[in-house]
């Protein structure tokens, strides 16, 4: 149960079965640090190629594929002034006609926001020329990009996702948020990075206000598990997520782990859970602008024995 | 700015350019009654065929195709003390491969619930053997299928949904909330019913709990609008409407819309109304069950001017 | 077992429950004539609105709903010199990211095409300044739009199509083929237009080369027949269709329905059926731009028994 | 311009920056032999774990980024008298109600195909007991995965595909195409295995009939290539390939390369590109099975300069 500070070498742009950059015990904390996702650090220097450099990975002892990997965010803090974001809404997310119409000049603009941890807002300081003139928004600081090495020693590039979890993009992987990810090799193989101060449902911006962050999680490895996608938990919900395109085949993974999970975790007899999720689901869009997009199925914790 | 009281006689399975079942002028409240989904009324007497039979549709003075009809919920108030709901999760968001495996036999039992609409609360009575035993959840209740005739003297089945409104099946639309649908024909028709006392995101349930209500509702007309799917307002938010199969393609129609209606109602430059999508915009699943499927994208009022 | 020509006078933009233009008998054979798809006719006169208006409809009598109306297209023959096509690619066909990146401005041209129906050919007129020059492609008239009444008396556009046929828009549809629709209405009300000379597959155009025609088609009825979407018989193959946004469930449609065809048609054991489509199914893509996608499953005959 | 013999000791199954297992020059000729899907050999013995093994990587001299690998198939010609299948109808092909009312337990079995190369046909032998009998039906054999190093240093799953190639499953992929890679890693890095005596269109059984198999290819280095997705030829056609979920999206991803290889290789104008694809480009469904779906966009080489 010991708290390990590591400070961060050397980044990869894939999840997989890469060396390992710190032996972890089962309940230890970790606290690091994240490039943006361009690889640039707290001092706006280049560290590494992107998209979505991570930190990592990190071996955890007596994790067996199998197993469970259980994360849990416990800070997520921004650790420079600056955070930036394209200016475009994602063409894949618009009516294609609509798209055709539009003109092609002025897209690949950036923003630039001055994030605040403190008030937690950020607020717009370029482009300084439109009517948003500099709006202040809330942040909810979040982890773009975390998992585990993929099954069959893949390594899978970190713009994308998959059971394993990866660039998932979902803006409710805050602080406080515990997540469980499936175990496929040994000593599982923990990745994070990509931190958002902020993003939209679905990052259809194609980014959110990217930012070089300070992390601290903790594992545990739950032995034996059952799951097939990642389970999360927030104070108020249960969580399951799917990773795939289309939304449509996001939303079959993850309403299928949400009935595995009532099943495997709750005990519930299968007309239970369907009768429950029938009329209680929530569900969140994560991402619609990656190669896999993201949705999440919620159901309230007050719902549940 | 009459109130009329309306007795619904005969009910429509499509929204399209029947005869008028009442004349209601600009600005006019409509009190009247809608059957449940498979045609029941208060008194749990079958009164039409299924699916989702419509009260209507009402003629309202002054509309012309161009403008909108501004739709108020003021009302929903379920009239009877049982609903119904299939027990499914439908097999459209579930895996192909877990579907494969289900077994076949109990899947078209429907589940009674005891609605209280003082203590807004439904409790299962039936099935009385699960492991939900009596569960009591919160109710919402809201309109699943309301719209407008559709274009090109098209009369299109309510268990569908497209430009014009239709069966949404989005359980953000309850009472408070106001609705601006695009008018195709003259008077616009407007046709309501299928109310919910409450569903799941998505409707995945393959229903909501189903019942009889009274509802009442006032109209407005917008000359000249511009809107191409429903708009619609709540306390908090603003959202835009598209309904379309894949969830992806109604995506695809909620996004542009919102794009459309920020700059067309709030005067915002494209960048503007982009950035602030980008790192703001929401979005609800409304079904992903009916031949076409809703999604909602939606914007806090107070990030707008 | 009479041949009956008919002119049509007036034309519709949705398939519906209309007043039919004609009752013909089972055995009937059918002589007459088709718009293209802008309402133009031989003379290049424009008699209709657009888009794809229907001649017909044609009460076939003794169709009643459960049966299958039996069309063979006996010919297919342009009637005018000339036909249009866009010369567009259709944005929904293409990467969004490709399509961000075109001009605008270019794309609502259309093409005029020379029609030669005795040489079978097609050569381009306009325009004249593309290094295609004055191409010629063979041409293969086919039926871009037909079908019989929806269910429950609804009303639906010319633009997309369902279980009941509509705009296919399938370069397989020509003469000589025979397609069984299910019947829905008493008098199946069958409705034919929008020929084109030839299209790709997916009329990824947005058009095919639209032209007005002669067509002539022969009706019978099937009591009691079972098919839920339209099959096919061609000179070499069995065709099942399936009509859907996205390709992904035109396929399941066209899929499910050939699994259906083999066992109420051709008697197969459920374990044959899957065997041979495992191994020797095939499929065309109908069309990939309409509201509603096709796609069409075929097998040899050879393989049947 | 050496022919190569090469007799695999080792298999992988991911495509990746493996260890080459033979270095070949710009020209050679490689004969060697393929596992089956399940990585059996020759004579039915077991020799590397599923799903589809590959043999290679081949280190090509002079391939660096940007180039294209041209490889030619010369030789697919199964070594062994047994092939397996599958024998379902893959449930995400088929519409979910009707996967829900199917009932599960028949569907693990497997097929046994003799067949005969000479013959060029495949006779089932079991199952014994269906309407079938002893089918027997043309063979065509080809390759089901093959591909390239995929970029920034991933290792990806035969099960799937990408930009590299990969598990494609093309029925279209035989003795005489000749198919170009884009390039990522020095020395192309190709792998190739799982081989098909033949198959459906879209792999709808899960597998064609699976075989082990000697190939003969020939590989050669296009230098500072414009290719994003394969390119293709077989004798009467050029290919453009496409790799994705959902379908539409593959479909986007061929049309949009067929464009581009139209202006970059043939050096069409882009009005000219547009107009003949319009009206004559065909598909060819790849598979519909694998996580990536392929779609084949194809043009007549009659049609072009």
């Amino acid at each position: 149960m010991a708290t390990q500070q590591f400070t961060p070498e050397r980044y990869y742009v894939t999840l997989g079965n890469h060396e390992p950059v710190l032996r972890i015990a089962d309940g230890d904390t970790v606290v690091t640090s994240t490039l943006d996702a361009q690889g640039y650090d707290a001092a706006e220097t280049r560290r590494s190629e992107g998209s979505n450099p991570m930190t990592g990975p990190f071996y955890v002892e007596g994790a067996e594929p199998g197993d469970a990997l259980v994360v849990t965010l416990d800070r997520i803090e921004p650790n420079r002034e600056y955070g930036w974001a394209r200016t475009i809404v994602a063409p894949n997310v618009l009516d294609p006609e609509y798209v055709y119409a539009l003109p092609p000049e002025d897209d690949w603009q950036f923003a630039r926001w001055r994030v605040d941890t403190r008030a937690e807002t950020a607020t717009l300081v370029e482009p300084a020329d439109t009517m948003l003139g500099q709006l202040t928004i809330p942040i909810r600081p979040m982890v773009g990009c975390f998992g585990v090495a993929p099954p069959h020693s893949q390594a899978i590039s970190t713009a994308t996702s998959g059971e394993y979890g990866g660039n998932m993009d979902y803006r409710g992987f805050v602080a406080g948020v515990t997540v469980r990810f499936p175990v496929f090799e040994t000593g599982a193989l923990f990745h994070i990075g990509d931190v958002h101060a902020v993003q939209s449902d679905g990052e259809i911006g194609g980014t959110g206000i990217e930012i070089s962050s300070e992390v601290e999680f903790s594992v545990r490895v739950e032995k034996n598990a059952t799951l097939s996608w990642p389970w999360a938990d927030d104070p108020r919900y249960i969580l399951t997520v799917g990773n795939a395109r289309p939304l449509d085949q996001a939303v079959q993974h993850a309403t299928t782990e949400m009935l595995r999970r009532l099943r495997h975790q709750f005990r519930l007899d299968p007309a239970s859970a369907r009768i429950l999720m029938g009329q209680c689901a929530q569900y969140d869009v994560g991402n619609i602008y990656d190669p896999a997009y993201t949705m999440v199925c919620k159901l309230s914790k007050h719902l549940l024995p």
